[in-house]
C-alpha cells in the first residue's frame, strides 16, 4: 500500500526540475505556487498571506523559504536540503525583500533566474513586489507550461495514489447511491455517505494515513447543488435541496491520498424515469464512450474535444454544450490541472497522463447530463481508474 | 434571520467600488478575485482555469465576464446588469484576449483602468497574457489595497452573518469537545461533530440556507493535527492521530453562511493536565486577554502587535512566538484578509473591523497553546462574536 510519493521519487522530480532549468540556462529556480512545493518536496501545508517558497540551484541544494509558523513543519516533513525561515507577513521587512536578499546571496539572481510566476500570488490579502522588480539585475523567465508538461505525465507511484483514491471515492458513491431516496435533503445525504466511507477509510489504511490536506480527510462523495432540473447549472454550488420523484442528479467523488484526488461523477436519476431524461442520459454515455474512444498517445488533446463537439453538433445537441470534454488531473483541490481536452489545446497526449472524461449534456429546465471518469493514458489507448457503473439501469434510484 | 447580503446591500458596495474608480480617475475596473466577485455581485462560484471577471464602467453597468459553463448560473444568481459568456478555456481564442475586446468596446480600455490584479491567477493551471499586454493605451492601475480597506470594514448586514456563523462554530465545538477522550481518533471526532452540527444547522435554518460553497456545507468543528505534541505546529496539516492523556489539542471550528466564516480555536487539554502545560495555558490566556484590550479604533494594527510581542519578551516567551497576533476576516476559505494584528502592518483600527486575535506559544516536545476568538471593533473598543468558554478549567478533557 503507497500511502504517500517515496523520497527517491521526490529526488527525481527535482532532477526533472533542474533539467528544465539547466535547459532555459538559468542559473537556479523560484517557485511559488503551493502545489509545486507539494509536488518537488512532498510538503503540504495551507497557504496563507505569507509567502513561501521553494528555491532549486542548477547543482546546488534545494531549499524552502518559509514564515516562522511553518519552520518546523517543514523541517520535519518536505524532502528539501535547507529550510530558511522569516519571520512574518508583512513583517517589519517584507518578506519578498527577503527572499531577494537570499536568492542574491544563493548566486542566482544575476543571470537567467527561472519562476513559475513573477511573485506570489497567495491571496488572503497578500500584496507584494514582483521579483523582476526586487532583482532588476536577473532575467526572470516564466517556466510555468514546462512544469506543467512534467507534472502531466504521471509516475506509477502517482497511479498507484490515483488508484487508491478511486478505490475509496467508488466505495463513498455506493453510500451516496444508497442513501439517495425522495425526501432526503442534499447535504444530509453527501455528510452521512462521506462519514461512513471515511471511517472506512481509516481503519484500513491505518494510522500512516495522511490526506495531506487541512479541512477534510478520507473519502468525499456528494451532490454539489446538481439536484433536478438545478442540475443543468454544471457548476451549481451545494445548495438544501430535498430529493425528488424524477430527479436528475450528478453526483461527485472523491478522497484525498497524499494530495491526489481522483474524479468520479454521476448521473443519476430519481424514478420514475422521463422518457426525456432516458434520451438524454443515453446520448451522454454514448458520447462519453465517443471521447474515451478518442483519447489515445499520440493524438492531441484538442482532437478529442473535436470529436465531441462534433457528436454534438451531429445531434442538434450544440445548444446543451457548456463546457470542454475534461482536464488533466493533478494535486490539489480543484483536481484542475493542464493540459485540456479542449478544442484550443494543441498539446500532444502521452502515456501517463491522467484526464477527466466528463462531456455534459445540459437541458435547462430539465436537468444535466455528465459522468466523469479518471482515465490513464497508456501506450496503445487509455485505461479508466475509476469503474463505477456507468448505465442506467444501475443508476436508477428506485 | 439574514442568510445572505440583501440586494440594496450589494448594490451599496459597488457604488463605493465606483467611487474608488472615480477617485483613480478610472474609465472603469475589472477585477479577477473571486472574492471581490462575490463580495460585489453575490455570485459564489467554482474558481477553475476558467477566467471569470467583473467588470464596472464608472456610471455604467455592472457586467460579468464569465465562461459559458457559468452563464445561466451567473445569470440567475449574480447581482448584475449583464452577463456576457465566452466559450472557453483555452479555446479556440483566448478568453483574456475576448475580454480585452470586450474592454474596448465598452469603453473603459483608453484611459485609467483600475484592477485587482493585471490578469487571472486563478489556478488549475491557467495561463495567460497580463491585461496591460493586450491593451497597451490603457493605463492599467492596481486598485487592489482600496479595495481591501473597503472590504475590510463590515456593514450591520456581514456582522450578522458572523454572529450566526459563530454560533454554529460554538455547536459544533461543543460536540468537538463532548465526543474528544483518550483512545478516539482525531479525524473520527471532527466528522461525528460537524457532521451533527450540520444537521442542526440545516434543520433550523431551512431551505433557504445557502453555504456558498462546493466542498462542504453547514458547521464544523475540527482537528488539523495539532494533537498532542504536534500542536505546537502551528498550522500543522490533519493527520489520524488518536487522542492521548495529557494531550494538549488545538481545535478549530466554524460554519459558512454566504461566504463568511467566523473563526473559533481553543486550546484544549486531556487530563492529567501538566503543571507545564497548565503553566503555558495560563500565559496564552492572559496574553490573549492582552491583544483583546490592545484592540481599539484609532490605533495602529502594528500597536496591538507590539504590546503581544512585548508580553512574549518580557515573560523570555520569544523563543515560543511563530506568527503575528491576528488577521482581518472576510469572505472565504482561509478566511484571512488584510489588514493584519503584524508588527510591519501600520492600518488604522476602524469601528466595523472583524478580527481574529490569536496569539500563540508554541513549545517544541509538549504542545500549542493558541484560543482565537472572532472580534469587532466598536466605537470604543472591542466585542468578542465568538462566546466559547476560554478557562482551562471548562477546556479540560476528562
Amino acid at each position: 500500500m503507497i500511502l504517500a510519493p517515496s523520497g527517491s521519487e521526490l529526488a527525481a522530480r527535482r532532477d526533472r526540475l533542474r533539467a528544465l532549468v539547466a535547459r532555459e540556462r538559468a542559473a537556479g529556480a523560484c517557485l511559488f505556487s503551493p502545489l509545486s512545493v507539494l509536488y518537488f518536496t512532498g510538503f503540504a501545508f495551507i497557504p496563507t498571506e505569507r509567502p513561501l517558497a521553494l528555491i532549486v540551484t542548477a547543482d546546488g541544494p534545494t531549499t524552502l523559504f518559509v514564515p516562522r509558523l511553518e519552520q518546523e513543519h517543514a523541517a520535519a516533513l518536505a524532502d528539501a536540503d535547507a529550510v530558511i525561515a522569516y519571520p512574518e507577513y508583512p513583517g517589519d521587512r517584507h518578506p519578498m525583500h527577503l527572499l531577494a536578499d537570499h536568492l542574491t546571496a544563493a548566486g542566482v539572481a544575476l543571470g537567467i533566474l527561472a519562476v513559475d510566476d513573477d511573485g506570489y500570488s497567495g491571496g488572503c490579502g497578500y500584496r507584494g513586489p514582483a521579483l523582476s522588480t526586487l532583482l532588476p539585475q536577473a532575467d526572470v523567465r516564466k517556466i510555468g507550461p514546462g512544469i506543467d508538461a512534467m507534472m502531466a505525465v504521471k509516475s506509477a507511484q502517482e497511479l498507484a495514489l490515483f488508484r487508491e483514491s478511486a478505490r475509496w471515492g467508488h466505495r463513498a458513491h455506493e453510500l451516496l447511491q444508497r442513501y439517495t431516496r425522495p425526501g432526503v435533503k442534499e447535504i444530509d445525504i453527501s455528510e452521512q455517505a462521506s462519514r461512513e466511507a471515511s471511517a472506512q477509510m481509516l481503519a484500513e489504511l491505518g494510522d500512516a494515513y495522511r490526506p495531506y490536506g487541512w479541512m477534510s480527510a478520507g473519502a468525499h462523495a456528494g451532490y454539489r447543488g446538481q439536484i433536478g432540473p438545478h442540475s443543468a447549472l454544471a457548476h451549481a454550488m451545494i445548495t438544501n435541496a430535498q430529493i425528488q420523484p424524477g430527479d436528475v442528479l450528478v453526483s461527485g467523488a472523491t478522497a484525498g491520498m497524499a494530495g491526489y484526488y481522483s474524479e468520479l461523477e454521476r448521473t443519476m436519476i430519481v424514478a420514475p424515469v422521463s422518457a426525456e431524461a432516458a434520451a438524454f442520459f443515453s446520448l451522454m454515455l454514448e458520447m462519453q464512450q465517443v471521447a474515451l474512444d478518442a483519447l489515445r498517445p499520440g493524438r492531441r488533446c484538442a482532437d478529442v474535444d473535436r470529436v465531441v463537439r462534433k457528436y454534438f453538433a451531429d445531434r442538434n445537441l450544440t445548444p446543451y454544450w457548456r463546457h470542454h470534454t475534461g482536464h488533466s488531473i493533478g494535486l490539489g483541490v480543484p483536481n484542475h490541472q493542464a493540459p485540456y481536452l479542449d478544442s484550443g489545446d494543441p498539446t500532444e497526449i502521452q502515456p501517463g497522463m491522467v484526464f477527466s472524461i466528463e462531456p455534459g449534456i445540459y437541458v435547462p429546465g430539465l436537468g444535466g447530463f455528465r459522468h466523469s471518469d479518471t482515465v490513464v493514458v497508456t501506450e496503445s489507448g487509455a485505461e479508466p481508474l475509476t469503474s463505477y457503473p456507468r448505465d442506467l439501469e444501475r443508476l436508477t434510484i428506485r
